[in-house]
């Protein structure tokens, strides 16, 4: 069993009713220092996910959408999960983290069956990739309620892995007895052009791209997705906001079962304004097809703001 | 009372129990002919956030999403609201339609402010308009989490809306007995170049953009957002595919409150597979401002599968 395997556990207690214990590895802020400590939103998904998961007639979480209401504690939590539907094609299952009572984490997952690496491997490449029938008249004809028809949008840019920058294991997630928190776990490997930030120098655009692995090693699954999807720094960050950028409500899809290697992870927001911004990102896998899509709104950091690189006319954008 | 406000209101009958009547003037297929009517989902979504509107403390839905889980019947239904949380920033609840006792759209909701038409005005450039302190060195520097950071991406290109082809009243949502359903109500006038599927070429591309508004002269409001966000054709039309393309999950967020005159909808899909596809919407305003973003997951029709414009080639998307 890996570290986060572990840490995101679910045992079963009654019927409906399990047992977890949000862990101090996957601490965004770890224990112990003057900030009261918080867990990685995507490892609290992860742990709701196990449990509906359990019980679920289909395999895949082809759509969550979380609604993060409270910050964890590090103790005790119970996951409570009620079936709405179970039918042929899907099944829908509303999974809520609580902990004294109170709501931490409410989803809503419908899940199903998603192509699996090999299928979906054949039509990697991006083609528009239709299983139909041609006529000589260059027609197209037959059903696709089948699934035969593919097409996938360009993929983001992404550099080398090789010529990434390591984020390293930041500041504030281990904590003062030397506990190791969420970046001791992750490998984040930042593209040089969405990590400006990082010099005070935010690039004027809020996008983030990298790559993600757990540092044990541990190959993708849908949990992993549901971590690596909000495991980039907050696209903000880009404008030069900084300081933690609470998610609010986030909804993901699965779109195929990932292979094994690092994930390839691109983020962007459409627009910020009153506090709110969106993160959009997309999740490649090493063999580069699309395999989970997210959107979040989240609140803009109560940090200081940076420059942008080049000041902020840099970060214009003309209609 | 507009038609749209009449067919989506809700009667409170006790303590977050609401009645409601899904309402033949929006439906997708119109009652009495061979296949089952439907009512338009953005009908339902709409007449669920009016029953926790109306007992929410904060105005404006922030973060709605919605798993469909059965086809609604033209008869009597509950909308049964239970508040999760009550806070400062954000308050949250579920809202849930259900009809016979099953579980038709459920919903969670997370309630908010979001800047309203005047203070969007001033930013509605698409300028990064950072109101920080800029000193001598160019530096900005000030808390952002009073909301003063915003920032827009590029609007989609949009034509003029004299340009715009009228979808009209279209097939199936008017009934044998005359009764006129969804298409009546609304106006969609579509962007040429993602139309072609209605002449039998389709572009090739999963896109379409349009404007939308109610013929009855209806502003928009978040419930009109709600109906607008899916008002465009499926945007798989544009990869040959046809029939009712049912939405599985929507999430939407409303991101500035909307002025009056009709709204600039583009949607567009990123991945197509095993019988899925993903449609993520922007709603822009007469104002040019972005008020609200969805995405979904839809399954793919099960009708015939028409040919794309210049044969399936003209669709391949090159990495």
């Amino acid at each position: 069993m890996t570290i986060f395997d572990e840490a995101t556990a679910v045992t079963l207690r009654a019927d409906g009713r399990y047992d977890a214990l949000p862990d101090a590895r996957f601490a965004i802020v770890a224990p112990g220092g003057t900030t009261p400590s918080a867990i990685n939103g995507g490892a609290l998904l992860a742990t709701v996910m196990r449990a509906v998961l359990a019980e679920s007639p289909q395999p895949h979480p082809v759509a969550t959408s979380a609604h993060f209401l409270r910050v964890a504690a590090i103790a005790p939590a119970e996951v409570q999960v009620t079936w709405l539907k179970h039918g042929r094609t899907t099944s829908t299952a509303r999974g809520t983290l609580v902990q004294d009572g109170k709501v931490i984490l409410d989803t809503t997952m419908t899940v199903g069956v998603v192509p699996g690496p090999d299928r979906a491997a054949a039509t990697a490449a991006g083609h528009f990739d239709v299983a139909g029938h041609v006529d000589g008249a260059g027609h197209v004809d037959g059903s696709v309620g089948d699934g035969s028809l593919t097409w996938t949008g360009p993929p983001p840019g992404f550099p080398a892995i090789e010529d990434c920058l390591d984020l390293g294991k930041w500041r504030g997630t281990t904590g003062p007895d030397g506990t190791s928190g969420y970046a001791a776990q992750v490998e984040v490997l930042m593209d040089p052009a969405t990590s400006g930030w990082r010099r005070d120098e935010p690039s004027g655009l809020p996008e983030m791209r990298g790559y993600f692995r757990l540092r044990d090693g541990q190959d993708p699954d849908p949990y992993v997705l549901a971590l690596a999807l909000d495991g980039l720094p907050p696209v903000v960050f880009g404008l030069g906001a900084t300081g933690w950028a609470p998610t609010v409500e986030l909804t993901w899809h699965m779109r195929a079962v990932p292979c094994p290697g690092p994930l390839a992870v691109a983020a962007r927001a459409r627009h910020v304004s009153g506090g709110w911004f969106d993160e959009e990102a997309e999740v490649w896998d090493a063999a580069g097809r699309l395999v989970a899509q997210s959107r979040q709104l989240a609140r803009v950091g109560r940090g200081r703001l940076r420059a942008v690189a080049n000041g902020p006319a840099q970060g214009v954008v003309t209609g």
